[in-house]
């Protein structure tokens, strides 16, 4: 569904077969999940081993199947505690790579480094796609302006839907007619959207520079919608944040926020900042790089919340800010107002 | 002279000899004059092939000479033009190897990359250390407050006087008989101190997490002096010191600064911040994780000026920030002032 224009130097292998493993536990399957509700055209569809419970509800493939039908890969959909692949999982994964398909995995481990698949990826010429890890010859930033705009989602503190604010937001531009694309900076993204670079996984001289990489020179009226990382204010990752920032040079930030959060997730004793200074803050440093950056509004996390209360928190949120504050989940007008700001200017 | 109380991961096998290689040119002898400069206890001497024409001016020996006298690793001291290592060396390198000594580079190449080395460290049993190559298993940060005092400078761009500047408040601190240790984040840095994590080398997510390592809990009235990388407003690097930043805590930044310089080197159209934007950036989100941070006063560059200029040009700094100002290479009043307001509290 989210595609991108033009490659970066990570790119991988579609349609994608979604693969569940013997999995029992629907939300270890994120990623599957993730990548039906945000790229349904991208996946042909799921396998499952027998001892398998969780299902997406796409079809039903055998690796010869899927590959017949068109599938290049096979996404591990799963991560189970831990984070590892699952010895009883290879057999199938071996047979994904003998039915002509790539493997991608967003796992902290190496797919070469499990032996069979290596070996079997290496007779058979396949490639094995460790989203994790950077692209080679990634350059340091040169600051030079870029043409096209860029918008880059910021955030309070991490994982509270940075990702799926810039989603949503160029599922909408594009719903507008707008030439907008999705880019991704992690690994959920990544498969998503079939390329991007793992900021966080880039040595820290080249983050701004992989960040330019990531949304280069584009038509005048084209929008790079940047998935963004972290926080200005996080106590280990806000090196991350600044350098996304400076490398993407924003023309808008939106900046998300989940209002039932009141310290940093696992840094006890760090507030979450007051929206205002992290709008004040992100637009300082911003500037650096591009002297006209605005914050468009803001993208509230309203999960927790009855559909009432959520409304009455984004009017809430809006009134104090002076902008337009929306859950991109729930969408509606005030979703639609903030897509305005996106695209009209102050 | 300068030593690290406390080992970080990444040490280094002392007393050093100095190789030279056939360098005829002075100024690629950086690295050796460096270490015979801050780190001349360190130094056993200087090993330099027949076509050399540089020196240090120290005792001159042969690997198997400096091993009996008492030298563990041998320090590659030139950088010729382009960084590479020299196969006229290779002879010289394996026989420092085959004396007893370890190879120590900071150049960007691998030691082991040279078969020859590789496979003659192998068979000895001796190690060989690239000290741009960050440890392994540096954690993300915490965030968690430590005991002791920090110091950190921060600068205005790169390349400017910040290790120089650290260097010298740590050898001034100990004249004054307080604990002291210099903490480097730079491959020169680390030669010197004989440890050290080299900061813009290690993966993105973990830069605070090596800046807290690198400074840990100690004494109540013990300093650690981190030498600062990048600026806060540097196009390509900012990522960098916000993380080092972050990670080290400091009770104390020192502004480093060159007043000739109006660009960001190599980034023309980047102007240098005023000092007083950049004091106040560096105290607005170091206060994140150390809330009573303090800049104790500016340390100015001023190499390329007459004794007469440079008085005036501190006297100038010093008067239009109402803080220390000091070059400390020039020491004098004006350095025991900057350390005065180091020790002194606000």
């Amino acid at each position: 569904m989210i595609k991108m224009s033009q490659p970066v130097e990570l790119t991988l292998p579609q349609p994608y077969l979604l693969f569940l493993g013997d999995e029992r536990d629907p939300a270890h399957a994120k990623t599957a999940f993730g990548l039906r509700d945000w790229a349904r055209a991208s996946c042909i569809g799921e396998y499952a081993l027998p001892e398998s419970t969780v299902t997406t509800g796409l079809p039903r493939f055998t690796p010869e199947d899927a590959y017949r039908s068109g599938a290049r890969s096979m996404v591990i959909g799963v991560a189970p505690a831990g984070g590892a692949l699952r010895s009883t999982w290879i057999p199938a994964l071996k047979a994904a790579l003998e039915a002509g398909l790539d493997l991608i995995s967003g796992m902290h481990g190496r797919l070469a480094d499990t032996e069979t698949l290596g070996a079997t990826a290496q007779r058979l010429g396949r490639q094995l796609h460790d989203v994790r890890r950077p692209p080679a010859g990634i350059p340091v930033a040169s600051g030079r302006p870029r043409t096209g705009r860029r918008l880059l989602t910021v955030g309070t503190d991490c994982a509270l839907g940075k990702k799926y604010t810039a989603l949503s937001i160029a599922r909408e531009l594009r719903a507008r007619g707008v030439e907008a694309d999705f880019r991704a900076t992690g690994q959920t993204g990544i498969l998503i959207a079939g390329g991007g670079i793992p900021i966080d996984a880039v040595v820290a001289d080249f983050v701004a520079g992989a960040a330019e990489l990531l949304s280069p020179d584009a038509a005048a009226d084209h929008w790079d919608i940047v998935e963004g990382q972290g926080s200005l204010f996080h106590p280990a990752y806000a090196g991350v944040s600044l350098g996304l920032l400076h490398g993407t040079q924003p023309d808008v930030i939106v900046v998300c926020h989940d209002p039932s959060r009141h310290e940093v997730a696992g840094h006890p004793g760090f507030p979450i900042p007051a929206l205002e200074e992290v709008i004040a803050q992100n637009l300082a440093l911003g500037g650096r790089t591009k002297a006209t950056i605005r914050c468009a509004g803001v993208s509230l996390n309203t999960s927790k919340m009855s559909e009432a209360d959520a409304q009455a928190c984004l009017l809430n949120y809006s009134t104090r800010l002076q902008l337009p504050c929306a859950d991109p989940i729930r969408g509606g007008p005030a979703l639609a107002r903030l897509i305005d700001a996106v695209l009209g200017g102050a």
